[in-house]
């Protein structure tokens, strides 16, 4: 664990000594054998004998992991051929297309208890579980990590805007029925309200982000974040044997295909989860916090951790947690935005469980950006709080209503 | 908005080289026009045709913002006088004067739920609306601005020291309540203990900042900011034609005049508070947190924006924050005091929606503060957040029994 | 206060020119005298004609502080024997020892109200009243005092994990409760999970330091805090005319004949707490939290002071933070096993304000440990907010059946 005491762990500076493919080959995310998953969850849709609501939510489950491998990978490629600014914009704003889509279908079948659940499922698991991973396997091999404390900053700010923004509806609901005045409109009024002032500060920070102050998100003074990232994914799969670089239709192609699978196995994955987890003995709840968003950030994971291991600690920390700030600013306002084009408003009160996921989360998650270091026993400790609100989560009782979020305490 | 790609952003440098009286004279603060609501105000109170409270309600919030900020300078030009002691303390002690005022009078006519009301958002509205305005402003014209975060963290462990002391009444009477014990007198004994300790600590925070760790609160090591905030404020007026230094008498003389008609336009303000807001259609809550508090704290937007365009950031700081710090640890404990001569006690019981306002303002402060950095994206953020309080506040229902703080939920 | 205005504040730098022993010689903690109590204690329990359980009560709690203190100089020397892995771990694992001879009795006898509460009392009582002391009376003497961030951070990181996996079977029971789920088996079953989690990332923590990182624990580069501890307590003994190095079996035998002495009296006071409580007119949780946790941390009170004094902050708030640390990771989970043995399990739900407490506690001192430095109006603020708790628990009412933890408020 600590064979390794080389002095390693300067932010962005050059990694070791060049090692053979072969010895490199290991690191590489090898999700694509996973794909055999896609046609078996097609046939046990589409074939009568073979109906089993269980076996297709799991095979969906799996399947759905390559295929946003796929899609974050074809949004890089084109994103280079774009361009910095449009090319930053579309891999901000396609990052996490796949929970948005498997978001969507499940709004358009009422199922707003497991979208609200995934969203809470998406932030923990962005900044716990795969953040907690990098840390821990970046810190395992090297004795401490650095990072760029500004711009973990920023993010990690944002995060707790989005934290804020994301409890006051449930402080509403249970303020307003204290007081005898509370009404599903007026919910529904304060979660557009809310929804519509993410929004607008995820669109500004992007400008900041991508505009003016991009040299921030430089691991060295030239180069954006989201370009080296791009850059050393490609190096990294060319070492592999593979195509180092892609063309603008091959790129553009490659999304579209993906994208497609994506949504088909995503329908097929929220249709078969009410009867799945009655099967599996799986509350809403815990499906939408801890499956669902496993699922759906599959591909950030292996990513995250990649370059931990190679020191890119910069990269690591804002795959993770710009993608946690991601659901938060963005894809949560966006879904309520949708929910009105379904006919279904949903608002944003979350069970209480789910708030203090939430806030725990990105506390812990403050903490241990604040001084632009990281070693591995801070991995651990982002780990045990996921491990802790797993528990809770599995021991929670399901709501009455399914589809519903929990009634306030004194309801 | 970032076409100032100066470096010109050390804390305490020199600002960019003198400019024409004139073009800068539009930084000023040019509030005194404003003084002709005054009269207006004077007349819609006491000419009976012209009764109507909503607009006297209306004007007397306008009027109130020139006076406010007459009585601030006055204050800081009779600190001057006195030496950096008792100056400071004089500074320091009088800074939030007209909440004062207005909440006394508010107390007076058991307004309570009003005044503790005005105490949220005078702790929200200056971290969160002035102080965010100032990092926005400041940070549209220069790349990067730096503070010193000894200084600023020290500020804000106390005001989490507020926060702390704040939410323990509420959550005495929530777990005294479920446990069946709980009386008035009991939640008066802790309010008034819980106010004690915060005066106390105040008292010694004071002995802090003034005598034993000036140094630290000084932009340059021989400075204290109070001190160069007022000449930086007395240059200003230089500038813009008018005197940059006043005599002793002139300092008491406005002092006190400005301080007369603050009162007596409280007066006015909190007389028509009630028939206003029914009239406009806000809540008691509403009024409190949102209206009372930006125009009681309207002399501190425009020196803190001020000071952060001129690069000033540690006075910018120094305003919002500790402005806040002292309506928490100095205001709220001297009202309470205040409500036994009034024959009325009041207690220091918050609604919870109140309680989360405060620990959610305070909480992205710190982060903030904490890498001793500022850009505009986190003075967005920190205006977002108002926004996501203010949009909470205007929603909730008013308590059933106006002049009194919600109930806690299990009531 | 501010008499000392050297520069003699950098961390882990040599100490003042060698004072004389009889100057310094007030600083040793004379505690010894106390021993008295020891016999008094004994005869107030088996004499029959002085059976006063109000007296045995107090005479115990006074008794077992020195009784700590030699137990924890036992352990001290026990481990410098032992050699630096074993000894580490010996002196981490048994340096609460008191508070859990005190939590085994009190377990034994049923009041687990009393347990979680000294549970919730030490935790806020090292971080709080130790190092708010610690930090006042070393701040007093030195105009600012540094440490190791890093090892402030990991530790502080680590609490926050012990607060957010102590505050979830709360959150548990009300939302559980609320949806009709709530059973004691599934309280039961979540406790246990949370404590299996905490008890190993505990042992990896301390793998970290012990292990893999043990050089951060270090204020020099090559010696742990733990052994410099060590010699600094032994070389103050020696100063003081006691012996500066104890033989293994010395140790040995101080340690067997302290912790035999420390069980016997706090078998007096478990068994007094009830009568004594209600002729004192104290509730169960204002003495588990208040007076139960001061008597346990007396030990820690005095060397962690010591060491401020000294400007040894890095051992200081290693015993401070590191003692809570091992409370919430250790202890709290240590119980829970233990409570199977008993029979009666103990679940980890605390009530509302304890949540609160520790809550509010650990993000004080995180805020005030986050900048590396220290003063006394950070010490000012530790004790404030102590205060302010203590005036919350002194006001709570008694849960109705004493030996249980209040129900949640919707019960």
């Amino acid at each position: 664990m600590t064979n390794n005491h080389s002095d390693d762990n300067r932010a962005g500076g050059a990694t070791a000594a060049p090692a053979s493919p072969r010895r490199r080959s290991w690191l590489r995310p090898r999700l694509d054998w996973l794909l055999v998953f896609v046609p078996v969850a097609i046939l046990l849709r589409f074939v009568p004998a073979l109906e089993n609501p269980t076996a297709l939510f799991v095979v969906s489950c799996v399947a759905i992991i390559p295929l946003a491998g796929w899609m974050g990978r074809a949004t890089e490629h084109l994103a280079e051929h774009l361009g910095q600014g449009v090319g930053g914009l579309l891999n901000a704003t396609f990052g996490n297309a796949a929970e948005l889509i498997i978001a969507l279908f499940a709004l358009s079948k009422g199922l707003t208890g497991v979208v609200k659940a995934s969203i809470t499922g998406s932030i923990i698991g962005n900044i716990l579980l795969v953040l907690g991973l990098s840390l821990l396997a970046g810190g395992v091999k090297f004795q401490k990590q650095v990072f760029n404390r500004t711009a973990a900053g920023v993010s990690a700010t944002a995060l707790t805007l989005g934290a804020i923004a994301l409890i006051i509806p449930t402080v509403f609901h249970q303020a307003a029925d204290a007081l005898g005045g509370w009404t599903p409109q007026k919910e529904q009024g304060l979660s557009l309200a809310i929804a519509i002032v993410l929004f607008l500060t995820y669109g500004l920070t992007l400008l900041f982000t991508l505009v003016t102050h991009r040299e921030l998100f430089g691991a060295d003074e030239s180069k954006p974040v989201a370009r080296e990232a791009g850059e050393e994914l490609s190096r990294m799969e060319a070492e592999a044997g593979g195509h180092g670089h892609w063309s603008l239709k091959k790129a553009g192609v490659v999304l579209l295909i993906s994208t497609a699978f994506v949504a088909l196995i995503s329908e097929f994955l929220v249709g078969a989860i009410e009867s799945a987890r009655g099967a599996l003995g799986l509350t809403e709840v815990f499906v939408g916090v801890i499956v669902v968003a496993i699922v759906g950030n599959a591909a950030e994971h292996s990513s995250a951790i990649l370059m931990a291991v190679r020191n890119k600690m910069d990269i690591s920390i804002g795959i993770a947690v710009g993608s946690s700030l991601q659901i938060a600013l963005f894809v949560a306002p966006l879904l309520v935005f949708a929910s009105y084009l379904f006919g279904s408003p949903m608002d944003l009160e979350f069970t209480v469980p789910e708030v203090v996921a939430v806030v725990a989360s990105i506390l812990i998650v403050e903490q241990i950006s604040s001084d632009g270091e990281s070693n591995w026993a801070e991995g651990l400790q982002l780990l045990s709080v996921y491990a802790v609100l797993a528990v809770l989560f599995y021991f929670l009782p399901d709501a009455h209503g399914a589809g519903h979020a929990a009634p306030a305490p004194n309801h």
